[in-house]
């Protein structure tokens, strides 16, 4: 393995660092967000920075860029304080990282680059009409990392929209099965196989294989 | 598609509802934490919910439950403030998940689950000899998540080590050749294969196809 210093990395490109930055955290859950303008108008963005906060209550957060490189999710969250978040499948990855290109306020990336917005449920914010595993979700917090200006943006699942037959008896959801496909670095797209799954862990006891 | 309500969430058993609420979020970057107690002795735990902040600075974060739920980790990176993250590959994915088991404080994961520690470069925290993808943290700041008690641990990365075959002419890491595993849930492993990379997304240009 060869041995990258902080000193040489930033002595790189910004382009080059940002991908090898974006690649070292690992595979992402990388998902679309749908928000409604305050017009009326729907807007939809990709995120891949998405964590697991806790399970009761329901807690699901994602990292925001600094407001001035990705404003207008946030904008939207904070006025109407409801969101989705959508899964993405292997047919249109395409169509879902076009969502990163900086559209003008007020226009509607589920039209520029083709999507379906699918309103449901009175629910405040579309969800992607395409997407096989989606989740409302209700803002609770706005947290600041104050370093480097971004935001992990933590809200509380409120409903989610999954195909029965990917939810096992234990309520595991099996994403391979969905197609969720995960990102890599900046523009980097994979799908999943599945490994194994295991029992809970205890010090003094064998691990048992679930299978998945 | 089924519609879960939170109503409907919140009355499952606990079990039930933290396997689907974990599935929920996504595959996630999972990867092994390695730092040093005071004691002298090496601790490992498995994380899962990893993001990347930023690039300029190297920023990396990773969120870690309540101090009750997971003392080790956190306290151990408090004092030494160095620590290690280490991709997983698919021939021990039982022995990194066995890390999540709760051993006494001062008690080696490394030596319980049959791991190598790896000390190098003079840093002060253990490397996964096994692990294909490495790199090195330093403390930046422990954010707290009120509404739950969890934390996002902000480090800053200040070395990598990586095989250079797997860095592609644009500083992109090609983790599907490294066999970096993704999580599911709370106990699922899986790999990734390779979909596509795309070009920079602009309103008015249609994408090009990268290749991975």
């Amino acid at each position: 393995m060869k041995h990258y210093s902080l000193e040489e990395i930033q002595g790189w490109s910004r382009f080059y660092r940002a991908n090898f930055v974006n690649s070292l955290s690992g595979f992402k859950p990388v998902s679309l967000i749908g928000t409604t303008h305050k017009s009326g108008e729907f807007n939809l963005a990709i995120f891949s920075n998405i964590v697991h906060l806790g399970a009761d209550p329901t807690l699901i957060g994602f990292i925001n860029r600094p407001r001035e490189a990705a404003p207008h999710t946030l904008a939207n969250i904070e006025q109407n304080l409801f969101y989705t978040i959508n899964h993405i499948s292997p047919e249109y990855i395409d169509k879902a990282h076009q969502t990163s290109a900086k559209y003008p306020e007020g226009v509607s990336e589920f039209e520029m680059v083709g999507l379906t917005p699918e309103i449901k449920i009175d629910f405040k914010a579309p969800f992607v009409k395409e997407s096989m595993v989606q989740y409302a979700m209700e803002l609770v917090e706005v947290v600041s990392i104050k370093h480097n200006n971004t935001f992990l943006v933590v809200g509380k699942m409120i409903h989610a929209f999954v195909e029965p037959s990917y939810v096992g008896e234990d309520g595991f959801i099996d994403l391979v099965k969905a197609q969720s496909v995960v990102s890599l670095g900046l523009d980097g797209y994979g799908e999943a196989t599945a490994l194994q799954r295991f029992s809970y862990a205890k010090p003094d006891q064998p691990l048992t294989e679930l299978g998945f």
